[in-house]
């Protein structure tokens, strides 16, 4: 375990599993923040999350290579983990869990955990198999630390409700945390790919979730084309393309028509070559 | 919590827990057997081991449905809970695991544990699906439990190569334990199923074993024609149709052919609507 100020990096499973069982003897409850690095304030309030819940909270820190397609942006996803771990320190965190690529996927490694259905949905159906591998990566970080809580941002809507369906019909034995979005004062949430929009793009971005909340008012006032005018609205504000833009059941994301139910209002866009997410509940 | 003589039974994962959770108090290590019922010596060679690993034994009793196809035999596969946890507690097993249905997969259940492409091999290729089932309802045992070992018999080599890779993979803090296969004195595999067998079938059911025997000892003195001509045995014997019978590496499950690393028998054939399986190490 080498310190850095204020903070213990761990880089294998044998070691996190110590930290954790040292921290067991004490019966203080076990948080964890899974990230890929690049931290914003957005995972912060989910460090800030997890301190309220456990005495104990550690962040992992892994670009999991399983959860990009082949012409995404894995190879020049941001990292900087000196920087990371600064950061944790200094919002309390107690340590960082920081693998590498081989402790997670050592040779032979073959399984995959498969969400289900709403793996498939939205995201899913832009980005196949990214749901199996974020699936299959997260339940292994629980199965390593086996902390009691896991805290994950609602800016990532369906991969919340998906570690949720994976940890449930799993059993795996931990209490998943939904954490609201952090947004810029403009309204733009938080993302470590907000850094890949240039000047320009960075001014149009704040649409994206002006879009949704207009959509959302004029959907819950009965306007059944609120979406689609959502879609061609953020095409005119200068997006590239949409690649949806949705109501949703808020628990399973199928298409909400009757709004008798809570419901979610999901969007994914194209500013340049960036692409962005954001969602915020039904009113 | 009911009480059969001997043997406490527990019906919910939140019961299971308790009761596990109860015997950790002590320090003692837990070991699991996991079992479809319709117990056998097999079964109890299993929970014999379980006693030698640890202070508390555990067996669960699910009839999995998810591991069944269509056509197989689910629904008329043996089930009598009342003999099974009379011979767990002969046995000296402290606590038998039977969940429902429902228990194991609520409305809404929808993940899937996939071990790739090992699962695909010889019995995954005649049962597809297959150990997709098996691997998910495992883990789910296996997390609802957490026991320290798990065993599982040689008699189903393949599943426990499955589950080995599934534990491995997804970091499931279980040691997993194979155990020999027992036998019946003329060499037939002891399995639940073997009492579809009528007496004709019965008779003539040895033959498997001992034309995985023969082969073995044929593949290792060069001839290469060993597998074709105990398939062709089979066939002569009076089985109705062989699915398989090959030279596999023992840990991958590939086609062997230079017998340079530790191999493994496999063989599934029918006899009459019963199907047999079988395996032995190459020697």
């Amino acid at each position: 375990m080498s310190e850095r100020p204020g903070l213990a990096v761990v880089r294998t499973v044998a070691e996190l599993r110590r930290a954790v069982g040292e921290w067991r003897l004490d019966g203080g409850k076990v948080a964890l923040v899974p990230t890929m690095g690049a931290l914003h304030p957005g995972h912060l309030a989910l460090v800030a999350h997890a301190r309220t819940l456990a005495r104990h909270s550690l962040a992992s820190l892994f670009v999991n290579p399983t959860q990009f397609g082949p012409s995404e942006d894995f190879t020049r996803y941001p990292r900087d983990e000196a920087a990371d771990a600064a950061k944790l320190a200094a919002a309390g965190c107690d340590l960082l869990f920081a693998p590498e690529v081989a402790e997670m996927y050592p040779a032979g490694f073959a399984a995959a955990v498969d969400p289900g259905p709403l793996a498939r949905r939205l995201e899913g159906s832009f980005r196949p198999g990214h749901f199996v591998g974020v699936a299959t990566v997260v339940t292994k970080l629980l199965l390593q630390a086996l902390p009691d809580f896991a805290c994950f941002g609602e800016k990532d809507y369906q991969q919340l409700l998906v570690i949720r369906r994976v940890a449930a019909d799993l059993d795996i034995p931990v209490r998943i945390e939904g954490v609201p979005t952090v947004r810029e004062s403009d309204g733009l949430a938080l993302s470590s790919r907000n850094r890949y929009l240039s000047g320009a793009e960075r001014r149009i971005a704040p649409e994206l979730h002006r879009t949704l909340e207009t959509v959302a008012r004029q959907a819950r006032a009965g306007d059944a084309q609120a979406a689609p005018q959502g879609r061609a609205g953020l095409l005119q504000a200068g997006f590239a393309k949409v690649d949806y833009l949705e109501i949703c059941d808020a628990a399973t994301l199928e298409p909400l028509t009757d709004l008798d139910r809570p419901g979610r209002v999901l969007a994914a866009a194209w500013l340049g070559k960036t692409r962005l997410i954001d969602n915020i509940p039904l009113p």
